[in-house]
């Protein structure tokens, strides 16, 4: 089945006609910052521009992948970090009625990681956890072919789980947060802090590859603490596969496989997931929305 | 639909005609320590009683809910803690050819949580989460009808997640687990520690109860570790509710509202799962295997 997915970012906006996991053919478009209804006319005439060139059978399913928080059951975006005016924004009742069709909503997180559970680097595995390291720590948990949402659609939020308490407090508000120790701005505020100048994450990562000691152990003491969240995951969840993304992993084996290390300490006594690194790049929002509309409408009939 | 459900368990075993939930007849047997082939026919002996005694429509399924480690593919028991020479013992095969059924093995703690999540405490949520508080920490997780299996079988093990590194090892052997801070024996094992004396988990609440400072401490202390898994648990799978089961629960409210108070602040930010006491009692075992054979019915029919 050919589905349209939708991805809305923070500065482009990309949409794509896609059958199992293969993009046919897309489009993009500057993410507007003027509110909610110029968002909703870019969106719309991208995917015109798609729906309209399509000569394959009828796409009558879309999907979008959106940032958060959303509200998944009224198909709204309740704010968007990186997206001015979008409070409270009905997403999905707005493009059906724009494009007429039924449009399934999912966080931009979820989405990523579905496309890799089904078509990337979990491809076949029962049960997958996507991690996307990177200025925060996301994720996502995969189960066949169902994203965990929860009861409130706040599942997933493997950053906030607490792994030191005590520890610094994170972006939400509570001590010891994986993410408050392990993301990209933990590790910046801890190397700002130990030599006492403004640095970014890429100098600590630079510093590190260099030898030097203070990085070396910033660097450890982040992945040591992933890997310690991805052992937590494994004892709950028992994942055949973690499925990482995000910026952080650019820093590649030199990263990588100090998680690994880790992990395979943590994991003493239990089985080991893979580690792969995510691998649909760019394509893997529409593609994992359009996997979302795909189910939705199997879930229908 | 009329399934046998049968909870193996260290002292006795239940077997029970099972309908949505409702025990309509049973028979209970001691537990044989003298090997496999007595306890299966100690099984074998009981289930034919009750369907033997049984004069509704035919019984075709049955589920048996084993301690482990188990084998949930193979249908095997890997070794169980409480009953002498279940070492790889082909339970399901056994028992299928002495009863003519198909039989379905689950874990005991997950047999007796989907009891809860389908027909007890959290009955009609889509979403919940088990948790036995006893002289170790387990758990279940659900979702719809699902149980949260994983790919070796192992999900569900929250007495193990970490948190708090350096943290005392576990029975597991490694720091800071969930179990080795907040379970019956680590209650225990701190009181000893502290007052000097050898002392029991339920010395410790006495002691507590009549406002012994340090016992305080030590039940204060459990008590927000436990709240620390459970909100770590919200943020990963965002559960409906948490079900409360095990000998730490009957120490009642003294003990239950300092979880809940220490989770609320654990959660600020986040909604709020209710937290509730278990209802099916002994028999959520025989309850929850029965439902676990009704459900392989279903997926097969």
């Amino acid at each position: 089945m050919v589905t349209l997915g939708i991805d809305l970012g923070g500065t482009k906006i990309l949409v794509a006609a896609v059958e199992d996991g293969k993009v046919l053919a897309h489009d993009q478009v500057p993410t507007p910052q003027t509110g909610f209804p110029d968002v909703l006319a870019a969106i719309t005439a991208s995917a015109r521009t798609v729906l309209d060139g399509w000569e394959g059978d009828g796409i009558s399913r879309a999907g979008i992948g959106s940032p958060g928080p959303l509200d998944l059951t009224a198909g709204r975006v309740l704010w968007a970090p990186n997206i001015v005016g979008m409070e409270n924004a009905p997403l999905t009742a707005a493009l059906e009625q724009n494009l007429g069709l039924p449009v399934t909503l999912e966080n931009d997180a979820n989405a990523a990681g579905y496309a890799e559970h089904l078509y990337g680097a979990a491809a076949g595995l029962g049960t997958s956890v996507y991690l996307t390291l990177s200025t925060g720590i996301g994720g996502g948990l995969f189960i066949g072919d169902s994203i965990i949402h929860g009861a409130n659609g706040i599942a997933g939020e493997v950053g906030h789980m607490t792994v030191l308490p005590g520890g610094p407090v994170g972006g939400d508000g509570h001590p010891g947060t994986l993410e408050a120790i392990a993301a990209g701005r933990a590790i910046a505020r801890d190397a700002s802090y130990a030599y006492g100048l403004p640095l970014e994450t890429k100098d600590v990562f630079s510093r590190a590859a260099a030898g030097e000691r203070t990085a070396l152990s910033i660097i450890d003491n982040a992945a040591d603490f992933t890997a310690i969240g991805m052992a937590n995951l494994v004892k709950l969840l028992d994942p055949a596969a973690f499925v990482l993304g995000g910026g952080l992993t650019r820093a590649g084996d030199f990263y990588l496989d100090r998680i690994r290390e880790r992990l395979t300490l943590h994991l003493r006594g239990y089985p080991e997931p893979g580690v792969r690194l995510a691998r649909l790049g760019d394509h893997a929002g529409v593609i994992g929305a359009a996997a979302v509309a795909a189910r939705s409408a199997r879930r229908d009939a």
